[in-house]
């Protein structure tokens, strides 16, 4: 990718504590930028099930024009978390969502890895003020949460607490961005944080719309697919409504579009996952997406997804100049 | 593009009412496609406002492959409905979003243009049976609702009332296809249809979380670009979870992961568009996007759309063959 900078972490040693499919998406996405990697994780048959997901990741990372032969020379897989801090200087949490594993987890990275290691939490649920309740310098977890797959998807939520020093945000801010990340810093912690609120908050509309027969799943997929999902690729919803309003911009918009828009919000629907809605759901996924495996699916969206990742490089190299 | 198809209607005579932004758009399309076009619009200076709209749709239509040139000896404008219909194989009404105006409209175009002539609205807002209350044939009347811009976006959702012949909803599918749309047919009328119910309950957390200071509305509109739009460009909500939770795929979703997704629901935000919301999002505009001009922002976003629509159809082709 032309946007790959400095790589001023090449050589460096990453831990991924808790090596499944997000853990091993960060660790082979680690690799390829020439960091060297140890993944945590007490399963006896870690190795094997990171190695399936990198096998499955390879063909994107390359697609994106990342080098990926050799890199498992670089990779190491222990069981004990104090083995495998000792030396580090990225530490990328992927455990379980549990807020007590977590606390207990920290203080012990805290006691054995050395005082100038990023520690960084995937967590996409349980904010860094929550997790670092058993640490002494509890400023220094941050949490560093990717948007899924990690290795693929551009955005790093970063967000930091009230007591995290600025430096250190500014320094795990440079850290994803020299392994080809866009990390956005939140300046608020706030539950789900904004990425995954705003997948919510359009998801319950769909439920309802589907549940209601006004389209099938898939429908309702081809209709974002064909619309909104291209023109959020390309500008999000502020800017999609700041030229959407003709040249006046959003100060035209708020006066005349968005008294249309309040009406809209009231007649929104509510939905809740009954069992008469998981039913039709399940009932219409298997109808729509039923006759491909999950790895031909993934392939499909892989495939299309490294090939908007790099029209918009291109797009926006052409443009800038 | 690829999948344009057998162009049944080239050489077709098409008349469009209202020629705004929408109506602009939509000529150019059906010139590029072949089709003849008449312009019925009362502004004396319509005209070179439909030319300049021209002049920046053109080279997006290039883009994807279009040929746009001498396209302009097909084009015709019109001050009268009752001149321009007359010998209309298509009518693609654009008009102002007032039901009682398009209630009159219909009216007189259903006496004066020919019985097989497709009727068509691309209201955002108002359903074919408010629109339809004083011809003699409603059910004739359907909506073909675009996204906006016309000329790019695939999407066109199709919508008939409960006394339309599905025989004429499938002349305006395939003759939207023909022209190298993706239309999407609506089971039941619902205010707003379908992509602006959920781009509306999307933008509700959005204002939200920039009123309550998590982020700017350049950085939300950075998250948004940097995942959710390229997640969606390529696989729609539905999909994306059946993906996102693994090979159990949806039906592990709804056990697992859904009742996460009921507590975001209800910590999701509520926003009214009141005076010191306007002002918040007015201020963070001029200063995220006030620098650049309305027509070098679209072109941006338009090369973006270009790049990403081409780059989906060469995916769907490497992949599926």
């Amino acid at each position: 990718m032309s946007d790959i900078p400095d790589r001023a972490y090449q050589g460096k040693n990453a831990v991924i504590i808790g090596g499944g499919v997000i853990g091993a998406s960060w660790a082979i996405l680690f690799l390829a930028n020439g960091l060297h990697v140890t993944v945590c994780d007490p399963d006896p048959e870690i190795e094997g099930k990171v190695l399936d997901i990198f096998k499955t990741a390879e063909p994107s990372l390359q697609g994106l024009g990342f080098e990926t032969a050799g890199i498992g020379s670089r990779l190491i897989f222990v069981k004990d978390v104090a083995e495998a801090v000792g030396r580090a200087d990225i530490i990328q949490e992927c455990g379980p969502e549990r807020a007590t594993f977590k606390q207990g987890l920290w203080k012990t990275i805290e006691a054995l890895a050395p005082a100038g290691a990023l520690l960084l939490s995937s967590s996409s649920g349980i904010p860094a003020s929550v997790q670092n309740t058993e640490m002494k310098e509890p400023g220094r977890l941050i949490i560093g949460h990717p948007f899924n797959p990690p290795h693929l998807m551009p955005l790093v939520e970063i967000v930091p607490t009230e007591k995290t020093d600025p430096a250190l945000t500014e320094a795990a801010t440079a850290f994803y961005k020299s392994i080809g990340k866009v990390p956005i810093k939140l300046r608020k912690e706030i539950p789900g944080f904004v990425a995954n609120r705003l997948q919510s908050a359009i998801f319950q509309e769909c439920v309802y719309l589907v549940t209601e027969g006004v389209v099938t799943l898939d429908e309702l997929d081809q209709i974002v697919m064909q619309s909104l999902g291209i023109r959020w690729a390309t500008s999000g919803p502020f800017l999609s409504f700041h030229l959407g309003g003709g040249p006046g911009g959003l100060p035209h918009f708020v006066e005349h579009l968005a008294p249309g828009m309040e009406l809209i919000w009231k007649a929104l629907g509510k939905a809740t996952f009954d069992d008469a809605t998981k039913t039709t759901l399940i009932e219409q996924a298997n109808k729509s997406y039923g006759a491909q495996s999950y790895d031909q699916l993934s392939a499909t969206r892989d495939n299309a997804e490294v090939a908007v990742i790099k029209a918009l490089g291109s797009a926006a190299v052409s443009v800038g100049g």
